[in-house]
């Protein structure tokens, strides 16, 4: 059975009569199974995480993204958290036989809909993105709502679907498709900052580390320690307890050990196969399947 | 939301009509999600493993339940695998906040239903024994269903629900509740049974090992190895790596490795936390709620 999951980020943290009407409207879709509805007022965003079929997933992200591109007016949101748009970002992720390339397909038929249907601007970013440059969403996103105006009227700044103007009320939408992320944490115990970051060269793609980690260090005042901060982006390629033994043995240099770690957020259960394979040498006929729930 | 899971064990293993008929049964109850049918012709019996509301699974149990002595007649059963009546064995195990009481209570009702409605003699086991001797399955199933005519004729066999006397057709029914088990073997890089057997009796409770594990040691002439094969019967309090480290740890005397290990059937993903806080030192702030699949 394919199960696709999505995280829409969209522009609404405070109006809960208005949260409730997006709420409804993705919920009008049988068979979705809702992991986490987040909304945060300072933020002035909300994130619904998601799951089902990716036909399913698709429409009930229609229905939301319809309602959702009604009731938002980017005119007047402000809020905390970096955005561009009503519907902000909406990446489908793979999580059960699913290929990435069906996974893509689904987002370009979701951006043709906000293009064509709704007259929002789309940017396809990630393992959805059209051009080298538009990988990234900070890089989209940067300058926010407010520089939008101004960029499109640049022929670099045409989107990938919908009209090249600017949409005043909605904003533009950036969505794709990625594999899972997993937010990985490690707290060190040290409170030289210097020592975090060493350790982040090591790990990261961008200094030579594993291919599959985005990582920074932080200061953590609260626990007088630093945590490396980490995303894995591919938990198939750059597993969690490769990460982990890593970081320990870059770590006796400086004679610091690992405090502890956090997984922060949704973790594939299918993450936890390769890290039994290593720690209590489990034969490759077990299957993530094996776990419920 | 409270998770009810059941393994149903009937005499059943080779007539597709019949299984079916008893699948649909089954099906009849929305919102329950099956986790595996099995059927074993050479065992002639199937396992039907699925999940739900406590309501939603007695409920669907009871369904399955009335077929299976309609279809099933075991004066005709024959199979390899030991049973005694025609729905064999029918656990109740807590998934979800479920506590072992509730599924106790469960397991009253889904008995008193097969005593009452189906005329069926059930004895409670595991931990809705009602006498120290009903706990263990083996014991009561002793003879199977050639011995239950004759061991009926006897007060101390009188069934905790149903009649008490000899049903030919179905059979007796074991019921109850236990806490969810965990089939793990470790294979250990030797032929000498003799290591293995002493393996056995550092780690399984009735030797002075740990108080939920069970274990027998194997030998395994294709591996050329010995296998310690166990049951944990309770993660939360025995856990997988703890289990893990003390058979590495008592190997090193014998100068013996451990090959590989197995996972053989359903994992609760709930078993993953404390192996995580263990091998990565996660903090406690994990919660198995967070993994998806």
């Amino acid at each position: 059975m394919k199960v696709l999951m999505t995280e829409v980020n969209f522009s609404e943290g405070k109006d809960e009569n208005k949260i409730s009407q997006i709420k409804d409207a993705l919920t009008s879709v049988e068979n979705i199974e809702i992991l986490e509805l987040n909304s945060d007022p300072n933020h002035n965003r909300s994130v619904f995480t998601y799951k089902g079929s990716p036909e399913d997933v698709l429409e009930a992200t229609k229905r939301l993204s319809k309602k959702a591109v009604e009731l938002i007016d980017m005119t007047v949101q402000k809020g905390s958290h970096p955005r561009q748009g009503a519907i902000d970002v909406v990446p489908f992720i793979p999580v059960k036989d699913v290929t990435t390339e069906e996974a893509v397909e689904i987002a370009r038929k979701y951006g043709k809909f906000l293009g064509d249907e709704l007259g929002v601007p789309v940017y396809y970013y990630e393992d959805a993105a059209t051009r080298e440059d538009r990988k990234s969403l900070p890089k989209i996103r940067k300058g926010e709502y407010e520089a939008l105006e101004e960029k499109m009227k640049d022929e670099n700044w045409r989107p990938d679907e919908g009209p090249f103007e600017f949409n005043k009320k909605s904003g533009a939408t950036v969505t794709g498709a990625r594999f899972p992320l997993i937010a990985f944490n490690i707290n060190i115990d040290t409170e030289d900052i210097e020592i975090g970051k060493k350790i982040v060269k090591t790990v990261r793609e961008k200094t030579g580390g594993y291919k599959y980690v985005r990582a920074i260090a932080l200061e953590i005042p609260d626990r007088k320690c630093v945590q490396v901060s980490m995303n894995l982006t591919n938990y198939e390629k750059t597993a969690i307890h490769r990460v982990f033994e890593t970081i320990k043995f870059e770590l006796t240099r400086y004679n610091v050990n690992i405090i502890d770690s956090e997984l922060v957020g949704p973790v594939p259960v299918y993450a936890m196969t390769e890290l039994l394979q290593f720690y209590i040498k489990l034969t490759d006929n077990f299957s993530a399947e094996q776990f419920y729930m």
